[in-house]
């Protein structure tokens, strides 16, 4: 798409470095910034990238070698209101991608100043973004990653955002089936319930970006993610992303493939009743570029509801396991204490309409993938750190 | 109530020091931290109190008269994690009241700084409080400010905190009357609508309450207080509540009564048609001490609707502008354009049983309090800056 440019807050993340790639290669005028935080927290607690990815100062190199790459990367701290307000002015974007944030639920969780550094980074960095765009890009499309779990786990069918006369099933306040009404609540924000300081942050971001929008008139998507899994289709060796599978960054998929690989047991946390949504990498990104393509109108912050397939813990740890035994591995299943206060067994039923209507077409082959990512992981193999998978933090 | 500690987070402040005294009076051990930052606020935007208010040092030594009032009040900023455990830990409080906020919506809303700082400020200084009582007195009982304004004026009836059945209406999801279900979303969270970065900042604090109170067992009331006006009872000069009129820290009627002592229009913010909750600061101090006699159970995020009567603006200036007529004062009422971006007319409804339920007595007699305000203000008629009266800040 020329002539269209996007910024891309976070663009040497899991997701952000695949996006640009895609992007550029997809025509849109690029640019980025990102302050290097993740590689400096999985450092931190001891971890790093399966995936031998490039440095930063490598990876703008070869984006650079697009024509359709704007300046270079540039290592910016968005929690600063001058850095954002600046590169915002400098680069006047058509769409802005915020995934400059904290991504974990267990980091925000192990004490007091991990939950005041998740909070006031991912909060405050979302607010400098919406003031720096009032002031010199009010039509721009912000395109802000939040996350499925924002919603918990309520014992009732969840909406894409907002509370619909369907999340509410058929209502009346008259004696007779003829005095039905729609749902008075119809069009607030559905209330959420989230389980941790992280989860808290981005539902903060979403009523900030709501209220701007109403206030304002600027236009957002709000992406509730799933949890994304795998890795990026390359052309190229550089193009290879992060793939962490630690406790901390490692979410429920990756942190099961990283196991068996090196056949430690599946860690399963509780019963492994817990539900939830995922979706593939690539997926992610087609995701986020059809959202890219179709703007939102003024004034509207739209809600996607983005995954592809709801799956127990217990159905993945047997997928992985299976697809493993296929490749000569025995990794097991483990059940062990759940670190984290959640509802083990519960109802879960989320509509996730929106991105189809716009003609998002799901991989739909979540064993096949699992199948590729093993094989894809298994030259990584003596790279895994043991020591940073078990979990450590816990909830209460 | 002796034996029963209490904590007051802002104790400096129009609500906190009036509290303190009532309690000290209840035979509560009192004990409490602020940072003066209302003082230094209001001076900086050119305000100053109404009333001639005594020094800090001068109150702490007045509330040291007590023999209930446990230790002096140290001046310390709760945004530091360390400076708050550490005064938790040694108060070891059987009930911490936080009114350490930034309270002012327009101030929220001059530029990105002030955004930023109003929910830095308030969202940050909450989570610290929340940790520390894990971490020092998870028995204890956190009774915070909130706003009637996290609701907004949505186009349905307020419930108060979560969604009932009520405020949904009757329900059914079968084809007959016998049918009918309760609400499957019950218990959630009543969706928000807040009216700017400040109101945003109570909804974030409310969203970690109820999380700490579902995760660690905590338990808390989250009072959403409607519009305060008035002074305090007194028994003595150095008791007096500080009383702003100033366009951001003044709120409707205290704004109103200031204009009416040197005859100055009343200044309505658009049509006037706008309606809120209104509540005499003696009725606040009788509602915060039912709260604090009676409270919630361990785990319980408890909410009040706190206010007593609902007006809308052109019925308070009415008042004002009659009540002041009999003291031979002649302000008038003057509509100006409305910087705030809000419904100016709108259904409201908001529940409020459960604070009537333990036993509120009601002042009812809005009129009466007014008639009885001008008369202590004006005494302080010289000191009545009309500079700081119109609004300079806009929401767009």
């Amino acid at each position: 798409m020329p002539n269209h440019r996007v910024l891309i807050l976070g663009i040497d993340g899991y997701i952000g470095y695949p996006l640009a790639i895609h992007l550029l290669k997809q025509n849109f005028e690029v640019c980025g910034v990102d302050n290097l935080s993740r590689r400096d927290r999985v450092r931190h607690i001891g971890g790093a990238s399966l995936t031998n990815i490039a440095s930063f100062d490598d990876r703008a190199n070869y984006l650079s070698s697009f024509n359709n790459f704007i300046d270079n990367m540039s290592r910016i701290d968005v929690d600063y209101y001058e850095t954002i307000d600046s590169a915002i002015k400098y680069f006047k974007p058509n769409t802005i991608v915020h995934l400059a944030q904290m991504p974990s639920a267990p980091w925000s969780m192990i004490n007091a100043y991990h939950a005041y550094q998740t909070q006031h980074e991912n909060c405050m960095a979302n607010l400098n973004v919406l003031w720096a765009m009032k002031q010199h890009c009010p039509n721009a499309h912000l395109l802000k990653l939040g996350t499925m779990g924002e919603y918990g786990t309520p014992d009732c069918d969840i909406p894409e955002g907002n509370i619909t006369n369907t999340c509410v099933g058929e209502y009346m306040t008259g004696k007779t089936m003829d005095d039905r009404y729609p749902c008075p609540m119809s069009g607030l924000i559905f209330p959420r319930q989230p389980g941790s300081f992280y989860h808290l942050s981005k539902v903060f971001d979403t009523y900030n970006v709501d209220f701007a929008c109403r206030n304002w008139g600027l236009r957002s998507t709000d992406v509730m993610q799933g949890i994304v899994y795998g890795l990026n289709e390359l052309t190229n060796d550089i193009e290879i992303t992060r793939f962490d599978y630690d406790e901390y960054f490692g979410t429920a998929i990756n942190r099961f493939c990283a196991q068996a690989i090196i056949e430690h047991p599946l860690t399963v946390y509780g019963n492994g009743n817990q539900t939830r949504g995922y979706l593939p990498l690539k997926d992610s990104i087609q995701c986020l570029t059809l959202a890219i393509e179709n703007p939102p109108e003024a004034g509207e912050c739209r809600t996607f509801n983005q995954f592809e397939e709801i799956y127990s813990i217990n159905e993945l740890a047997d997928i992985v396991n299976r697809q493993a035994r296929k490749l000569g591995l025995n990794p097991g299943i483990m059940h062990i204490p759940n670190p984290r206060k959640e509802k083990e067994s519960h109802y879960y039923n989320p509509e996730h309409s929106k991105l189809l209507n716009l003609g998002y077409k799901p991989t739909d082959d979540l064993e096949g993938e699992i199948g590729i990512l093993l094989k894809q992981l298994l030259p990584y193999k003596d790279r895994v750190n043991k020591k940073v998978i078990m979990p450590k933090t816990k909830w209460e």
